[in-house]
Protein backbone atom coordinates (compact mmCIF):
# COMPACT_ATOMS: atom_id res chain seq x y z
CA UNK A 1 0.00 0.00 0.00
CA UNK A 2 2.32 2.47 -0.95
CA UNK A 3 0.49 5.77 -1.47
CA UNK A 4 2.63 8.95 0.03
CA UNK A 5 4.87 10.85 -2.51
CA UNK A 6 8.16 10.52 -1.77
CA UNK A 7 9.33 13.30 -0.75
CA UNK A 8 8.95 15.75 1.94
CA UNK A 9 9.76 19.01 1.61
CA UNK A 10 10.42 22.43 3.61
CA UNK A 11 12.19 22.91 6.90
CA UNK A 12 10.33 22.07 10.00
CA UNK A 13 8.69 18.82 8.28
CA UNK A 14 12.57 17.57 7.12
CA UNK A 15 13.78 18.33 10.29
CA UNK A 16 11.29 16.50 12.18
CA UNK A 17 11.78 13.42 9.78
CA UNK A 18 15.36 12.91 10.37
CA UNK A 19 14.74 13.48 14.88
CA UNK A 20 11.69 10.74 14.48
CA UNK A 21 14.32 8.68 13.06
CA UNK A 22 12.03 7.79 10.01
CA UNK A 23 14.45 6.68 7.24
CA UNK A 24 15.34 9.13 4.52
CA UNK A 25 17.29 8.48 1.26
CA UNK A 26 19.10 11.73 1.00
CA UNK A 27 18.17 15.59 1.45
CA UNK A 28 18.52 18.30 -1.05
CA UNK A 29 19.18 22.01 -0.70
CA UNK A 30 19.19 24.27 -2.79
CA UNK A 31 22.37 26.44 -3.23
CA UNK A 32 22.77 29.58 -0.77
CA UNK A 33 20.35 28.25 1.47
CA UNK A 34 22.48 26.96 4.20
CA UNK A 35 21.23 28.82 7.16
CA UNK A 36 19.14 29.06 9.92
CA UNK A 37 17.47 25.19 10.56
CA UNK A 38 19.12 24.27 7.34
CA UNK A 39 22.93 24.39 9.13
CA UNK A 40 20.45 21.65 11.69
CA UNK A 41 19.25 19.68 9.37
CA UNK A 42 22.65 19.05 7.50
CA UNK A 43 24.33 18.39 10.92
CA UNK A 44 21.48 15.82 11.78
CA UNK A 45 21.80 14.15 8.23
CA UNK A 46 25.64 13.78 8.50
CA UNK A 47 25.15 12.39 12.23
CA UNK A 48 22.57 10.25 10.48
CA UNK A 49 24.85 9.29 7.40
CA UNK A 50 22.27 10.97 5.14
CA UNK A 51 23.60 12.25 2.41
CA UNK A 52 22.96 15.84 1.63
CA UNK A 53 22.77 17.16 -2.11
CA UNK A 54 23.25 20.98 -3.10
CA UNK A 55 21.24 21.57 -6.48
CA UNK A 56 19.63 24.35 -8.03
CA UNK A 57 16.84 25.98 -6.49
CA UNK A 58 14.62 26.20 -10.09
CA UNK A 59 15.13 21.81 -9.85
CA UNK A 60 13.49 21.72 -6.41
CA UNK A 61 10.87 23.92 -8.18
CA UNK A 62 10.36 21.28 -11.00
CA UNK A 63 10.59 18.39 -8.46
CA UNK A 64 7.49 20.15 -6.09
CA UNK A 65 5.47 21.57 -8.63
CA UNK A 66 6.42 25.10 -7.38
CA UNK A 67 5.07 24.31 -3.69
CA UNK A 68 7.23 25.91 -0.96
CA UNK A 69 9.51 23.52 -0.19
CA UNK A 70 12.09 26.33 1.44
CA UNK A 71 15.36 25.09 0.24
CA UNK A 72 15.19 21.31 1.27
CA UNK A 73 13.41 18.35 0.12
CA UNK A 74 14.26 15.00 1.59
CA UNK A 75 13.65 12.00 -0.18
CA UNK A 76 12.48 9.08 1.73
CA UNK A 77 10.95 5.62 1.18
CA UNK A 78 6.82 6.29 0.36
CA UNK A 79 4.55 5.87 3.23
CA UNK A 80 2.83 2.95 4.40
CA UNK A 81 -0.46 3.03 5.80
CA UNK A 82 -1.17 1.27 9.09
CA UNK A 83 -4.04 -1.03 9.81
CA UNK A 84 -6.70 -0.26 12.37
CA UNK A 85 -5.85 -3.20 14.12
CA UNK A 86 -2.25 -1.44 14.48
CA UNK A 87 -4.12 1.42 15.89
CA UNK A 88 -5.63 -0.46 18.87
CA UNK A 89 -2.35 -2.51 19.46
CA UNK A 90 -0.23 0.81 20.18
CA UNK A 91 -2.91 1.56 22.76
CA UNK A 92 -2.96 -1.57 24.36
CA UNK A 93 1.06 -1.42 24.22
CA UNK A 94 1.02 1.95 26.16
CA UNK A 95 -1.41 0.50 28.94
CA UNK A 96 -3.93 3.43 28.03
CA UNK A 97 -7.52 2.96 26.46
CA UNK A 98 -7.68 3.74 22.52
CA UNK A 99 -8.29 7.41 21.65
CA UNK A 100 -8.82 7.19 17.53
CA UNK A 101 -9.72 10.09 15.15
CA UNK A 102 -12.15 9.04 12.19
CA UNK A 103 -11.99 11.79 9.66
CA UNK A 104 -15.17 11.35 7.49
CA UNK A 105 -14.30 12.67 4.05
CA UNK A 106 -11.83 15.53 4.75
CA UNK A 107 -10.85 16.58 1.28
CA UNK A 108 -8.60 19.89 1.73
CA UNK A 109 -5.06 18.46 2.49
CA UNK A 110 -4.15 21.59 4.82
CA UNK A 111 -6.77 20.25 7.28
CA UNK A 112 -5.79 16.92 7.64
CA UNK A 113 -2.48 18.29 8.00
CA UNK A 114 -3.62 20.51 11.15
CA UNK A 115 -5.56 17.64 12.39
CA UNK A 116 -2.78 15.01 12.85
CA UNK A 117 -0.55 17.53 14.28
CA UNK A 118 -3.13 18.30 16.90
CA UNK A 119 -4.39 14.67 16.93
CA UNK A 120 -0.51 14.06 17.80
CA UNK A 121 -0.62 16.68 20.66
CA UNK A 122 -3.58 15.34 22.10
CA UNK A 123 -2.15 11.99 22.71
CA UNK A 124 -4.67 10.43 19.54
CA UNK A 125 -3.51 6.72 18.88
CA UNK A 126 -4.57 6.77 15.79
CA UNK A 127 -6.26 8.51 12.65
CA UNK A 128 -8.25 6.93 10.73
CA UNK A 129 -9.72 8.19 6.87
CA UNK A 130 -11.81 6.60 3.89
CA UNK A 131 -9.80 5.83 0.85
CA UNK A 132 -13.24 8.06 -1.16
CA UNK A 133 -13.91 11.34 -1.24
CA UNK A 134 -10.77 12.26 1.10
CA UNK A 135 -7.03 13.21 0.48
CA UNK A 136 -4.63 10.69 1.61
CA UNK A 137 -1.19 10.92 3.04
CA UNK A 138 0.17 13.69 -0.04
CA UNK A 139 3.20 15.84 0.25
CA UNK A 140 1.32 18.81 1.59
CA UNK A 141 -0.42 17.07 3.99
CA UNK A 142 3.41 16.33 5.34
CA UNK A 143 4.40 19.80 5.40
CA UNK A 144 0.72 21.05 6.99
CA UNK A 145 1.04 18.84 9.65
CA UNK A 146 4.44 20.20 11.06
CA UNK A 147 5.95 16.56 11.02
CA UNK A 148 3.60 14.59 12.98
CA UNK A 149 2.60 12.77 9.78
CA UNK A 150 6.01 10.77 10.85
CA UNK A 151 4.64 10.08 14.40
CA UNK A 152 0.77 9.41 13.71
CA UNK A 153 -0.18 6.36 12.60
CA UNK A 154 -2.76 6.69 9.62
CA UNK A 155 -5.31 3.65 8.38
CA UNK A 156 -6.98 4.15 5.44
CA UNK A 157 -10.24 1.97 5.14
CA UNK A 158 -12.48 1.07 2.09
CA UNK A 159 -15.83 0.84 4.49
CA UNK A 160 -15.85 3.51 7.17
CA UNK A 161 -18.97 2.71 8.76
CA UNK A 162 -18.21 -0.82 8.92
CA UNK A 163 -14.87 0.12 10.71
CA UNK A 164 -17.21 2.09 13.20
CA UNK A 165 -19.10 -1.18 13.68
CA UNK A 166 -15.68 -3.15 14.10
CA UNK A 167 -14.13 -0.51 16.85
CA UNK A 168 -17.44 -1.00 18.74
CA UNK A 169 -17.01 -4.77 19.14
CA UNK A 170 -13.83 -3.64 20.83
CA UNK A 171 -15.41 -1.89 22.98
CA UNK A 172 -14.78 1.41 21.92
CA UNK A 173 -17.55 4.59 22.33
CA UNK A 174 -17.93 6.01 18.89
CA UNK A 175 -18.80 9.77 19.57
CA UNK A 176 -19.30 12.22 16.67
CA UNK A 177 -19.25 15.87 16.74
CA UNK A 178 -21.38 18.52 15.11
CA UNK A 179 -23.50 21.59 15.55
CA UNK A 180 -26.67 20.27 15.85
CA UNK A 181 -26.14 17.15 18.48
CA UNK A 182 -27.62 16.31 21.11
CA UNK A 183 -25.55 17.42 24.08
CA UNK A 184 -23.27 19.25 25.18
CA UNK A 185 -19.24 18.70 24.06
CA UNK A 186 -18.20 18.53 27.12
CA UNK A 187 -20.93 16.29 28.78
CA UNK A 188 -19.63 13.31 31.06
CA UNK A 189 -18.66 10.12 29.27
CA UNK A 190 -15.47 11.53 27.46
CA UNK A 191 -13.02 9.03 28.58
CA UNK A 192 -12.29 5.53 28.54
CA UNK A 193 -12.17 4.00 24.70
CA UNK A 194 -12.99 6.01 22.23
CA UNK A 195 -12.99 6.49 18.46
CA UNK A 196 -14.29 10.35 17.69
CA UNK A 197 -15.97 11.12 14.42
CA UNK A 198 -15.20 14.47 12.31
CA UNK A 199 -17.39 15.48 9.80
CA UNK A 200 -15.76 16.93 5.79
CA UNK A 201 -15.54 20.52 5.56
CA UNK A 202 -18.87 22.05 4.85
CA UNK A 203 -20.96 18.75 4.76
CA UNK A 204 -20.40 17.60 8.29
CA UNK A 205 -21.04 14.01 9.33
CA UNK A 206 -22.51 12.13 6.22
CA UNK A 207 -26.28 10.22 7.51
CA UNK A 208 -24.76 6.62 7.21
CA UNK A 209 -21.68 7.31 9.55
CA UNK A 210 -24.04 9.60 11.90
CA UNK A 211 -25.86 6.34 12.56
CA UNK A 212 -23.10 4.27 13.47
CA UNK A 213 -21.91 7.55 16.54
CA UNK A 214 -23.31 6.33 19.61
CA UNK A 215 -24.11 10.33 20.09
CA UNK A 216 -23.12 13.12 18.66
CA UNK A 217 -21.79 16.23 20.84
CA UNK A 218 -22.53 19.51 20.50
CA UNK A 219 -19.75 22.33 19.70
CA UNK A 220 -21.86 25.42 20.32
CA UNK A 221 -21.39 28.00 17.70
CA UNK A 222 -22.22 31.51 19.61
CA UNK A 223 -21.77 33.59 16.84
CA UNK A 224 -22.99 34.13 12.97
CA UNK A 225 -20.73 32.07 10.65
CA UNK A 226 -22.55 28.62 11.25
CA UNK A 227 -19.78 25.77 11.19
CA UNK A 228 -16.69 25.87 12.73
CA UNK A 229 -13.24 24.84 10.17
CA UNK A 230 -12.74 20.80 10.68
CA UNK A 231 -9.10 21.16 12.04
CA UNK A 232 -11.02 23.42 14.62
CA UNK A 233 -13.94 20.80 15.91
CA UNK A 234 -11.22 18.34 16.14
CA UNK A 235 -8.93 20.31 17.93
CA UNK A 236 -11.71 21.23 20.47
CA UNK A 237 -13.04 17.43 21.16
CA UNK A 238 -9.99 16.19 21.20
CA UNK A 239 -8.56 18.92 24.02
CA UNK A 240 -11.78 17.91 25.98
CA UNK A 241 -11.14 14.17 25.88
CA UNK A 242 -7.55 14.72 27.03
CA UNK A 243 -9.03 17.27 30.01
CA UNK A 244 -11.87 14.25 30.93
CA UNK A 245 -8.88 11.64 30.61
CA UNK A 246 -6.63 13.40 32.97
CA UNK A 247 -9.56 14.25 35.67
CA UNK A 248 -10.05 10.36 35.75
CA UNK A 249 -6.50 9.77 36.30
CA UNK A 250 -6.64 12.10 39.39
CA UNK B 1 -7.91 54.13 9.68
CA UNK B 2 -8.54 52.79 6.52
CA UNK B 3 -6.61 49.16 5.92
CA UNK B 4 -8.52 46.45 4.81
CA UNK B 5 -8.39 45.74 0.79
CA UNK B 6 -11.85 47.12 -0.70
CA UNK B 7 -12.75 43.55 -2.21
CA UNK B 8 -13.84 40.71 -0.69
CA UNK B 9 -13.85 37.62 -2.55
CA UNK B 10 -15.22 33.77 -2.94
CA UNK B 11 -18.97 32.79 -2.70
CA UNK B 12 -19.28 31.91 1.07
CA UNK B 13 -17.38 35.55 2.17
CA UNK B 14 -19.40 37.33 0.11
CA UNK B 15 -22.99 35.33 1.06
CA UNK B 16 -21.95 36.40 4.97
CA UNK B 17 -21.44 40.21 3.80
CA UNK B 18 -24.76 40.24 2.41
CA UNK B 19 -25.95 38.37 4.92
CA UNK B 20 -24.41 40.82 7.20
CA UNK B 21 -26.17 43.54 6.22
CA UNK B 22 -22.59 45.03 5.64
CA UNK B 23 -22.80 47.80 2.76
CA UNK B 24 -21.51 46.16 -0.63
CA UNK B 25 -21.12 48.30 -3.34
CA UNK B 26 -21.15 46.55 -5.98
CA UNK B 27 -20.88 42.36 -7.12
CA UNK B 28 -19.17 41.17 -9.82
CA UNK B 29 -19.67 37.52 -11.32
CA UNK B 30 -17.48 35.55 -13.67
CA UNK B 31 -19.52 34.57 -17.12
CA UNK B 32 -20.66 31.13 -16.49
CA UNK B 33 -20.82 30.70 -12.87
CA UNK B 34 -24.02 31.35 -12.14
CA UNK B 35 -25.09 28.32 -10.68
CA UNK B 36 -25.56 26.59 -6.96
CA UNK B 37 -24.62 29.62 -4.11
CA UNK B 38 -23.93 32.20 -7.14
CA UNK B 39 -27.69 32.25 -7.68
CA UNK B 40 -28.65 32.68 -3.97
CA UNK B 41 -26.08 36.01 -4.08
CA UNK B 42 -27.68 37.65 -7.28
CA UNK B 43 -30.97 36.77 -5.42
CA UNK B 44 -29.89 38.52 -2.01
CA UNK B 45 -28.23 41.43 -4.02
CA UNK B 46 -31.14 42.22 -5.80
CA UNK B 47 -33.43 42.28 -2.66
CA UNK B 48 -30.23 44.32 -1.12
CA UNK B 49 -30.49 46.73 -4.41
CA UNK B 50 -26.68 46.04 -5.08
CA UNK B 51 -25.75 46.39 -8.50
CA UNK B 52 -24.70 43.16 -10.28
CA UNK B 53 -22.21 42.95 -12.99
CA UNK B 54 -21.16 40.17 -15.37
CA UNK B 55 -17.51 40.40 -15.69
CA UNK B 56 -14.82 38.23 -17.93
CA UNK B 57 -12.93 35.29 -15.17
CA UNK B 58 -9.70 36.73 -16.12
CA UNK B 59 -10.78 40.51 -15.20
CA UNK B 60 -11.50 38.84 -11.77
CA UNK B 61 -8.08 37.08 -11.51
CA UNK B 62 -6.02 40.20 -12.17
CA UNK B 63 -8.12 42.38 -10.13
CA UNK B 64 -7.51 39.55 -7.05
CA UNK B 65 -3.73 38.80 -8.18
CA UNK B 66 -4.58 35.20 -8.85
CA UNK B 67 -6.17 34.59 -5.72
CA UNK B 68 -9.10 32.11 -5.84
CA UNK B 69 -12.23 33.95 -6.29
CA UNK B 70 -14.34 31.28 -6.92
CA UNK B 71 -16.18 33.63 -9.65
CA UNK B 72 -17.81 36.14 -7.38
CA UNK B 73 -16.06 39.38 -5.70
CA UNK B 74 -17.89 42.43 -4.22
CA UNK B 75 -16.61 45.95 -3.78
CA UNK B 76 -17.17 47.18 -0.57
CA UNK B 77 -16.25 50.49 1.26
CA UNK B 78 -12.80 49.75 3.09
CA UNK B 79 -13.22 48.14 6.20
CA UNK B 80 -12.49 49.82 9.72
CA UNK B 81 -10.50 49.11 13.09
CA UNK B 82 -12.20 49.59 15.97
CA UNK B 83 -10.99 50.86 19.24
CA UNK B 84 -10.39 48.67 22.21
CA UNK B 85 -12.94 50.65 24.13
CA UNK B 86 -15.81 49.47 21.32
CA UNK B 87 -15.04 45.73 22.60
CA UNK B 88 -15.04 46.41 26.10
CA UNK B 89 -18.72 48.05 25.40
CA UNK B 90 -19.96 45.53 23.00
CA UNK B 91 -19.72 43.10 26.27
CA UNK B 92 -21.57 45.73 28.60
CA UNK B 93 -24.12 46.22 26.14
CA UNK B 94 -24.88 41.89 26.15
CA UNK B 95 -24.23 42.31 29.98
CA UNK B 96 -21.55 39.52 29.93
CA UNK B 97 -18.15 40.03 31.21
CA UNK B 98 -15.45 41.04 28.66
CA UNK B 99 -14.26 38.13 26.42
CA UNK B 100 -11.32 39.25 24.26
CA UNK B 101 -8.78 37.57 22.08
CA UNK B 102 -5.24 39.23 22.12
CA UNK B 103 -2.94 38.45 19.02
CA UNK B 104 0.65 38.53 19.58
CA UNK B 105 2.27 39.10 16.00
CA UNK B 106 0.00 36.25 13.59
CA UNK B 107 2.19 37.06 10.35
CA UNK B 108 -0.34 33.83 8.44
CA UNK B 109 -3.55 35.49 6.88
CA UNK B 110 -4.49 32.02 7.10
CA UNK B 111 -4.23 31.74 10.87
CA UNK B 112 -5.66 35.23 11.12
CA UNK B 113 -8.84 34.51 9.50
CA UNK B 114 -8.96 31.11 10.78
CA UNK B 115 -8.97 32.47 14.69
CA UNK B 116 -11.64 34.96 13.97
CA UNK B 117 -14.10 32.16 12.36
CA UNK B 118 -13.31 30.25 15.60
CA UNK B 119 -13.63 33.56 17.91
CA UNK B 120 -17.10 34.07 16.30
CA UNK B 121 -17.79 31.03 16.96
CA UNK B 122 -16.98 31.16 21.13
CA UNK B 123 -18.55 34.10 21.87
CA UNK B 124 -15.41 36.13 21.97
CA UNK B 125 -16.19 40.18 21.97
CA UNK B 126 -13.92 41.23 19.96
CA UNK B 127 -9.90 40.83 18.62
CA UNK B 128 -7.19 43.34 19.25
CA UNK B 129 -3.91 42.93 17.23
CA UNK B 130 -0.61 44.40 17.02
CA UNK B 131 0.17 47.32 14.71
CA UNK B 132 3.75 45.76 13.58
CA UNK B 133 5.22 42.64 13.06
CA UNK B 134 1.80 41.06 12.51
CA UNK B 135 -0.64 40.75 9.18
CA UNK B 136 -4.06 42.66 9.40
CA UNK B 137 -7.50 42.03 7.40
CA UNK B 138 -6.15 41.66 4.15
CA UNK B 139 -8.64 39.81 1.76
CA UNK B 140 -7.02 36.85 2.27
CA UNK B 141 -8.22 36.73 6.37
CA UNK B 142 -11.76 37.90 4.99
CA UNK B 143 -11.56 34.95 3.34
CA UNK B 144 -10.21 32.36 5.66
CA UNK B 145 -12.54 33.45 8.31
CA UNK B 146 -15.52 32.02 6.35
CA UNK B 147 -17.13 35.35 6.52
CA UNK B 148 -16.27 36.54 10.04
CA UNK B 149 -14.30 39.39 9.92
CA UNK B 150 -17.97 40.92 8.69
CA UNK B 151 -19.03 40.28 12.37
CA UNK B 152 -16.24 39.96 14.78
CA UNK B 153 -14.97 43.58 15.64
CA UNK B 154 -10.77 43.96 15.80
CA UNK B 155 -8.56 46.43 17.34
CA UNK B 156 -5.78 47.57 15.97
CA UNK B 157 -3.01 49.14 18.24
CA UNK B 158 0.37 50.58 18.27
CA UNK B 159 1.51 49.09 21.73
CA UNK B 160 0.14 45.35 22.94
CA UNK B 161 2.16 45.76 26.37
CA UNK B 162 0.14 49.38 27.11
CA UNK B 163 -3.09 48.20 25.67
CA UNK B 164 -2.87 45.23 28.19
CA UNK B 165 -2.11 47.39 31.43
CA UNK B 166 -5.33 49.28 29.98
CA UNK B 167 -7.33 46.05 29.85
CA UNK B 168 -5.92 45.19 33.60
CA UNK B 169 -7.50 48.34 34.93
CA UNK B 170 -10.71 47.79 33.26
CA UNK B 171 -10.45 44.58 35.51
CA UNK B 172 -9.62 41.97 32.80
CA UNK B 173 -7.52 38.85 33.84
CA UNK B 174 -4.91 38.30 30.91
CA UNK B 175 -4.08 34.89 30.23
CA UNK B 176 -1.75 33.60 27.90
CA UNK B 177 -1.40 30.36 26.40
CA UNK B 178 2.36 28.52 25.49
CA UNK B 179 3.24 24.94 26.02
CA UNK B 180 5.20 25.87 28.80
CA UNK B 181 2.97 27.76 31.41
CA UNK B 182 2.47 27.16 35.35
CA UNK B 183 -0.98 25.84 35.32
CA UNK B 184 -3.06 23.35 33.12
CA UNK B 185 -5.24 24.92 30.32
CA UNK B 186 -8.84 23.67 32.43
CA UNK B 187 -7.50 25.12 35.51
CA UNK B 188 -9.78 26.87 37.60
CA UNK B 189 -10.78 30.77 36.61
CA UNK B 190 -11.05 30.54 33.01
CA UNK B 191 -14.25 32.49 33.57
CA UNK B 192 -15.38 36.53 34.52
CA UNK B 193 -13.50 39.31 32.54
CA UNK B 194 -10.48 37.88 30.64
CA UNK B 195 -8.36 38.84 27.54
CA UNK B 196 -6.62 36.17 26.55
CA UNK B 197 -3.46 35.97 24.76
CA UNK B 198 -2.43 33.47 21.89
CA UNK B 199 1.15 33.55 20.71
CA UNK B 200 2.64 34.14 17.34
CA UNK B 201 3.43 31.01 14.56
CA UNK B 202 6.39 29.30 16.01
CA UNK B 203 7.75 31.86 18.32
CA UNK B 204 4.95 31.68 20.84
CA UNK B 205 4.52 35.04 23.27
CA UNK B 206 6.98 37.33 23.18
CA UNK B 207 8.61 38.51 26.67
CA UNK B 208 7.23 41.49 27.20
CA UNK B 209 3.81 40.23 26.87
CA UNK B 210 4.29 37.57 28.55
CA UNK B 211 5.50 39.68 31.57
CA UNK B 212 2.24 41.65 31.61
CA UNK B 213 -0.24 38.48 31.67
CA UNK B 214 -1.54 37.60 34.76
CA UNK B 215 -0.92 33.63 34.30
CA UNK B 216 0.53 31.12 31.44
CA UNK B 217 -1.69 28.28 31.10
CA UNK B 218 -0.12 25.23 29.75
CA UNK B 219 -1.61 23.27 26.59
CA UNK B 220 -0.03 19.93 27.21
CA UNK B 221 1.74 18.68 23.93
CA UNK B 222 1.51 14.97 23.90
CA UNK B 223 3.03 13.67 21.27
CA UNK B 224 6.68 14.43 19.40
CA UNK B 225 6.03 17.96 17.44
CA UNK B 226 6.49 20.54 19.96
CA UNK B 227 4.00 23.70 18.93
CA UNK B 228 -0.01 23.43 18.86
CA UNK B 229 -1.42 25.82 15.63
CA UNK B 230 -1.95 29.44 16.89
CA UNK B 231 -5.62 28.91 15.58
CA UNK B 232 -5.65 25.48 17.30
CA UNK B 233 -4.27 27.00 20.30
CA UNK B 234 -6.71 30.03 20.14
CA UNK B 235 -9.38 26.96 19.66
CA UNK B 236 -8.62 25.10 22.37
CA UNK B 237 -8.97 28.09 25.14
CA UNK B 238 -12.03 29.88 23.46
CA UNK B 239 -13.73 27.00 23.95
CA UNK B 240 -12.40 26.31 27.49
CA UNK B 241 -13.46 29.63 28.49
CA UNK B 242 -16.48 28.39 27.19
CA UNK B 243 -17.29 25.64 29.04
CA UNK B 244 -16.02 27.55 32.56
CA UNK B 245 -18.39 30.46 31.64
CA UNK B 246 -21.67 28.17 31.17
CA UNK B 247 -20.36 26.31 34.40
CA UNK B 248 -20.29 29.59 36.40
CA UNK B 249 -23.96 30.46 34.37
CA UNK B 250 -25.48 26.93 35.96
Amino acid sequence: MIIMSDYILGRNPVLEALKSGRQVHRILVAKGSGKGSVVEIISRARNARVPVQEVERNALDKMTGGQNHQGVVALVPAMEYVQVEDILEAARKKGEPPFVLVLDEIEDPHNLGAILRTADAAGVHGVIIPKRRAVGLTGTVAKASAGAVAYIPVARVVNLARTLEMLKKEGLWVVGADTDGEVIWHCKGLSGALACVIGGEGRGISRLIREKCDYIVRIPMKGHVNSLNASVAAAVLCYEILRQQEKVKM
